[in-house]
């Protein structure tokens, strides 16, 4: 009895220590992020900088400061946590990368995005995994096993896909932007079937059975993975059609899609299926069915209030890991041997670019041999962009570091701490260098891109491309829609020769005849009068 | 340095174990948060249950549930933590009800709101904690020492400001809502105030100059947070007016607003302020000046967000509180003496009730003496309204039993474990069976409150309500401002005749000549053409 209630009094003890760290630390975050926030918008019209470089810096300079006033003690305020990573960053900002994407595009490119997220990350995955055993043993990093190298493989064939969404913008290169940021979710399904291999592997079954095992895996997480999202975008405007018609409120309606979204992330994870991949399809499931059948009021609300929870927590991401950089505790162990840091730092990011550049032109070459149409092939500029756009390292592989240097165990103390400190060089090397660079690039190969288009690219969504853009693509794809149905009729010739319009074709047949009646979707929900909305202009034209 | 490493691997691991354990619980939270969501919307007709008492229910009958699958080991998922009340569920209700509260009525009533906060929970605190050491004695509680006696007179005068925005509407009784809520939000810093009084008692120095330093200390409270509430909410209206203008980006609008309010709720928490008081004023200046500087789709995705947010926080709060209250632990000390249990919570229910009569009444005598006009007066119903609506206890009451009896030592062992689960008891009772009549009571003494303003009232906000009470709000202040300016005559008589009105007016003649050109607000900030509401509406009329 005493002792449970010393569990109490402990815990109770500790909560209140943790409170004032905690008030402090979410202070300053806070405090550094209305600062990013505010600088990012004076550099506006800096071509280089945006908020997550910003961030980045405002982080590491944060970092020296704390190193400086606790005189070397500690530099961080929080320690890097996966779960603040996964749990808390993350799911924002993936499913509003769903929520806004260009479904179309998306779905034209279904095919290579897949060849580049589960073959593509394979071939990197290799490359990188051989030339760490094969160039590694030079450098004397104590005694790295089998598991280890493969581990390296996977943590440097990971992207970053938040990083893509920084430095390509979706209305100035649709195409690469789709192609890049799609192959990074498709990325992170090949990466927990690679992982979950390694923690199996086994030299002894290395044969047949074990690659078609792995490919099977694939395909199986690929699928649960993608069905369990789209099922819970499915319920979501299920539930809102039905329970909600007629009687609407913004309050529920987005509580309710927040909610379910973050759910089926949540039990992704539970299951350990690609949490990413399910949050990315219950985004677009959620924008194509459940977003129309919401109130005007809620389609705003949910537009703006999405891209804001992801915009906070890119801005917070990119802070972390610049002030995590400076954690002076894992620099200690490299800091006699910083020579050595500088060798490992650079050969990995000489492996990042050729195990990139190993599955971006060849298999560039085997999409254009699918396709007849010259322009719809990936021309050897835009697969340059690819191939440089998807270099940047990000939290994800710090968190896959920590996961696989940090809990290995006590015997590998050196080469552990290297491989940590390395891959944090790397993040902060490929995020500034290759993320700077990557405008400029495409403005270098892709001249041809409209003025208008690209001084847009230096503004982040802004709420006027951003309403105009929602319309133009609503009735973009509603026109292109009504061009299908009338110049090209349906026919088995057809799939032969354009399977995927073909598929596209299909697919809208059945959406229309089937799933939005059920479902809604746009033009699927009536309109009610006196909604909110039409009382809301008539009050404004009034006025 | 291997210690070092040894830390990190062991807070890693540790990292690694909470990972999987608060995956499950904030899936089975946000799970049971839906299904609040849902059963709440399917009982919306009935004019007893609303969210609330659903995620109350909810939240016991899955403590019930975990504890038959957990064969009584733990009825609780998460642990009741002071951090996720105060630093996460607190600032984004309390934020919002600034936010959307009616200012005009809230300032008008001023004087009397600070007369319930301050010198109502005084004398509430006064007779609970008197009562106590009075009636304690008989049940043989332990040695509870005289700090202890004013600690449950300071945990039982804090009133629950979250469910009084649960039962009390601000469109059907404006006046009653604004009392009872701008109490709750004044008892705040007079708790804090109480509280470090009490911690700092001495029974040596309880002479004149002590009540002078206390009534000293509340005042420098009230008056530092409430500044630094205003001060945070005319920054972020100047930053967004200055720097953002013509060219508004409603992610960094909203995120600005967001982050500089929890700021400001951060930092008082951080000097020791009242940290509600300061949110509430920050919720009020923003909008009053911020959102009349921002886009409409940031004006529109604002209101809903954070009213949003305020719902989840507010039903996760309460489904919380549910599940916390089966928490075995606690429990296990008072089994062997039930009788003592509930007869301690029948006394603290009894002392509550008699705490909040003893000031209601005669301070509302007290405050309509000032009042000549009988329309203004607060008549006897209405009295045992706001003594009614008031009497309910909720998380705040948890969260400063638990800082005092769980914190206080191990000398007293079963008094502490029997203060803890009266305070839950009287919470859950006060909640449940006062919220509960609360609807019922104001339809029989208020039954002139029009038919379909009570009708609404079982609704939540909803956003048809919302966006035209928003317009209508608006207007109606406008028009009223005018009348004022054109009606009555500005002149010192008016300042001691109808003294409120008269600060009201030149308050408007000071924040139109000063405030509004430095600060924004409506009316001040030109139409931009081609805005994305002015584009947003075109599309519409074309299509």
């Amino acid at each position: 009895m005493s002792s449970n209630l010393e569990t109490l009094v402990l815990s109770s003890k500790l909560a209140v220590q943790s409170d004032y760290a905690s008030v402090v630390s979410i202070t300053l975050f806070v405090g550094l992020l209305c600062a990013c926030i505010v600088i990012g918008h004076l550099l506006e019209g800096n071509r280089w900088i945006n908020e997550s470089i910003t961030a980045l810096f405002l982080g590491l300079v944060t970092g020296v400061v704390i190193l400086l006033t606790t005189k070397g003690k500690s530099s961080r305020i929080l320690v890097f946590s996966e779960d603040l990573f996964f749990i808390y960053l993350l799911p924002p900002i993936i499913f509003n990368a769903g929520f806004q994407v260009k479904k179309k595009q998306f779905f034209r490119n279904f095919m290579t995005i897949t060849l580049f997220g589960a073959l593509g990350t394979l071939i990197s995955f290799t490359i990188i995994s051989l030339g760490a055993i094969g160039l590694f043993k030079r450098l004397n990093l104590g005694s790295l096993d089998l598991g280890d190298y493969l581990a390296i493989g996977a943590i440097f064939s990971a992207t970053d896909s938040v990083c893509t969404l920084q430095v390509l913008n979706q209305d100035e290169t649709p195409f690469l932007y789709s192609l890049v940021f799609g192959e990074g979710v498709v990325n992170d399904a090949t990466s927990v079937v690679l992982f979950n291999a390694i923690q199996k592997f086994d030299l002894v079954h290395m044969d047949a059975v074990f690659v078609v095992q792995l490919v099977g895996n694939f395909i199986y997480l690929f699928f649960t993975s993608t069905v369990l999202g789209a099922v819970a975008g499915l319920l979501s405007a299920y539930i809102i059609k039905k329970l909600y018609f007629g009687r609407h409120s913004t309050d529920r309606e987005v509580s309710l899609m927040m909610l379910m979204a973050y759910l089926s992330y949540m039990i992704a994870e539970l299951l350990g299926l690609s949490s990413i991949l399910t949050v990315f399809f219950c985004g677009i499931v959620m924008s194509h069915y459940t977003w129309h059948n919401v109130t005007e009021s809620s389609r705003i609300t949910t537009k703006h209030a999405f891209a804001t929870m992801s915009f906070i927590a890119e801005i917070f991401l990119f802070l972390y890991v610049g002030m995590d950089a400076l954690d002076i505790e894992k620099w200690k162990f490299v800091s006699d041997s910083p020579a050595k840091s500088v060798g490992l730092s650079s050969l990995l990011v000489g492996l990042v670019l050729m195990g990139r550049a190993a599955f971006v032109f060849p298999l560039s070459f085997l999409s254009n041999l699918t396709k007849k149409s010259p322009t719809e092939k990936i021309n050897i500029r835009q697969q340059v962009i690819i191939w440089w756009a998807g270099l940047m390292r990000g939290a994800v592989s710090i968190a896959l570091a920590y996961n696989q240097f940090a809990r290995a165990g006590h015997t590998q103390l050196r080469g552990n701490a290297i491989m940590i400190t390395s891959t944090i060089t790397v993040v902060l090397f490929s995020t500034v260098v290759f993320g700077l660079l990557t405008k400029p690039l495409i403005r270098l190969l892709l001249p041809h891109v409209p003025k208008h288009m690209s001084s847009m690219s230096s503004d982040p969504p802004s709420p006027k491309s951003f309403l105009s853009r929602l319309l133009e693509t609503g009735q973009g794809s509603e026109v292109e829609a009504g061009r299908f149905d009338s110049i090209e009729p349906s026919s088995f010739r057809m799939l032969l020769t354009k399977p995927s319009k073909s598929v596209h074709h299909y697919w809208r047949k059945f959406d229309n005849a089937f799933m939005r009646p059920a479902f809604g979707g746009r033009g699927f929900v009536p309109f009610i009068p006196g909604s909110p909305t039409e009382r809301d202009y008539r009050a404004e034209e009034e006025h």
